[in-house]
């Protein structure tokens, strides 16, 4: 059996028992029940997936993954690829957005190439799992073999498996890549059927000309490509990146192994729709972290049936998103065993009861 | 002039000069202008309140008023009376949600006593600010007097000078008293002039009967006294309650020292609408920290122009938003010096320009 056969099915219901129980805590504590809102949904999931019915997740990890898209080429960013190996650098230098915001939340920041087009030197901070120098540009055939998308995948569960070895409690996923909401909005019409015109944004800032120009190239490769809904794995090599791959991994990987995974923006939701097409379980171990100014991202989250912790208008990527909400979760998780209980406080309960 | 006059013309513009000092450090940094969203905002909005354009934050307190209320004889909460008091312990002791929270934020809690009907043993930590012994009931005749109502705003203002005094940055506003759901109902009915069966809500969490209890109660409440809209003391005084006053004078009393106020829910959000009824240009001072699960709550902020950062559901108070909120100003205020620019990390910048 495959790593990526071996990993979807290693991935199990939520543990109800552990559920019960992180409600019963907070049902004990010194508040009107439920009136920590979605603080104590955020406890009770967690308690769920972890098993644990007070958890704490101090390892945290932001995978930040890395790729090229050969699509670029047809004009459909504001920024040149150049910026995509630049920003690797900025990422391991700890200057970018995400060093910051991870460095808030206490979480390391991990760098993965999937396949920069660029040569990048080597260093011992980055994590190497190349699949080639960029895909192919999908508006003229596949973004890449069905055998590279698995490939791209399993690197993805590795990356999981490899943090899990060094202690991994909670792991955010981030992206970097040059035109990448694109093949996002690709992926996204494959999969829930909508109008590209719905899905497809401004990503970093095109203009409106650069915008229609999108939209008519997404199209134009769900045309050339016509990708199998059905299939989750051709969607991703006709229409997908390989960090988008990397990240359904990470997914995937980090669910097999019962740590909870946040999720960032567009391009981290489109991953989400091919990891959870492999394996629908794995929904229930994701926690959608905020929804961006893309506007094609609040219907990916819908049709993954997650509700977002923060709507910021963010549109940066890296994994910003994903920091800010392991900040609420912390938050959350030091909840029950931060507050006194009723007995303890010596407060009365409801009237009547 | 009296302390209440003087603080609301100490409340100045924002410093535009240090907003757009902010912005163009911002705009400098290697991410697309604009792309951390409502984050880049608050960097902004922050620079304009305190005149620095860099600026950190770092001695932070939520300030929690307790108070009781007359109006808790009509039945309109699901808690009795005694837990006011209760509570307040249980904030000194270091139990309650807003502590955890806090903790998790940084901030100190400062917990005073604006008028709890139960005495309270002397204790150092409680700051004794006491108008009364709770308010009249409001179903009957005004809560309390004009001068009790001006009172209790300035040791809201004292609070705010003593914690400023001590050192203060940023300061949340947070609030205790059975029942106080019902004159913050009350208050904003006067003030935005919507129908109370929009405004009250289930508060901790009361039944079908006991919210139309409510309701009639908030009705015959504005029936009997007339509270003038454009007077936000006889708002206040007819209608309102003591903490609600006193969290009114920390807002303004804060704001008028350049101190930025995170508002928490519906109680905060009906002493800020007294608050900017005396003097509008706080508003541009007031950070909204949630929209709560209380239906009145978007309502308020609607009417007050305010967009909170979180819609958690939460709908405990005690100040437990604005200590949420202040973990993600930390994260925004951490970006303009933590991240490299353009320059300095070696990106390209966008297509064409």
């Amino acid at each position: 059996m495959s790593l990526l056969d071996d990993t979807v099915k290693g991935i199990g219901p939520l543990d109800r028992d552990a559920m019960a129980r992180a409600k019963a805590r907070l049902d004990s504590l010194a508040k009107p029940p439920g009136s920590l809102g979605r603080l104590e949904e955020l406890v009770e999931r967690i308690a769920g997936i972890t098993g644990r019915d007070q958890p704490a997740l101090p390892r945290k990890v932001v995978v930040v993954m890395a790729a090229d898209h050969g699509v670029a080429a047809e004009g459909v960013s504001a920024y040149p690829q150049s910026v995509t190996p630049q920003m690797v650098l900025n990422f391991l230098g700890g200057g970018a957005a995400i060093n910051v915001l991870a460095r808030q939340a206490g979480a390391r920041v991990v760098v993965v190439d999937m396949g920069v087009a660029a040569e990048l030197p080597a260093q011992a901070d980055l994590v190497s799992r190349r699949i080639g120098p960029g895909t192919a540009n999908m508006a003229k055939g596949p973004a890449m073999s069905r055998e590279d998308a698995i490939r791209a995948i399993e690197e993805g569960i590795r990356t999981a498996e490899a943090e899990h070895e060094r202690g991994l409690d909670l792991v955010g996923t981030g992206d970097m890549g040059i035109a990448n909401t694109t093949p996002s909005a690709a992926i996204a019409a494959a999969v829930t059927g909508l109008p590209v015109a719905r899905l497809a944004g401004r990503g970093t800032g095109v203009d409106d000309a650069g915008l229609s120009r999108k939209i008519a190239v997404v199209e134009r490769a769900l045309e050339v490509n016509r990708p199998n809904r059905a299939d989750p794995v051709d969607v991703l090599a006709k229409v997908g990146g390989f960090e988008i791959a990397g990240l359904a991994g990470v997914m995937l990987g980090a669910a097999a192994r019962g740590v909870p995974v946040v999720i960032d923006g567009f391009i981290s939701g489109a991953a989400a729709l091919i990891a959870a097409g492999l394996a629908p379980v794995v929904l229930d171990r994701l926690i959608a972290a905020h929804v961006s100014a893309e506007p094609g991202h609040r219907a990916v989250l819908d049709h993954l049936g997650l509700r977002p912790l923060l709507s910021f208008e963010m549109r940066l990527g890296e994994g910003t998103g994903t920091a800010l909400a392991m900040l609420l979760i912390d938050a959350a998780l030091a909840i029950p065993g931060g507050m006194a209980t009723f007995g303890e406080a010596g407060v009365s309960g409801r009237i009547g009861t």
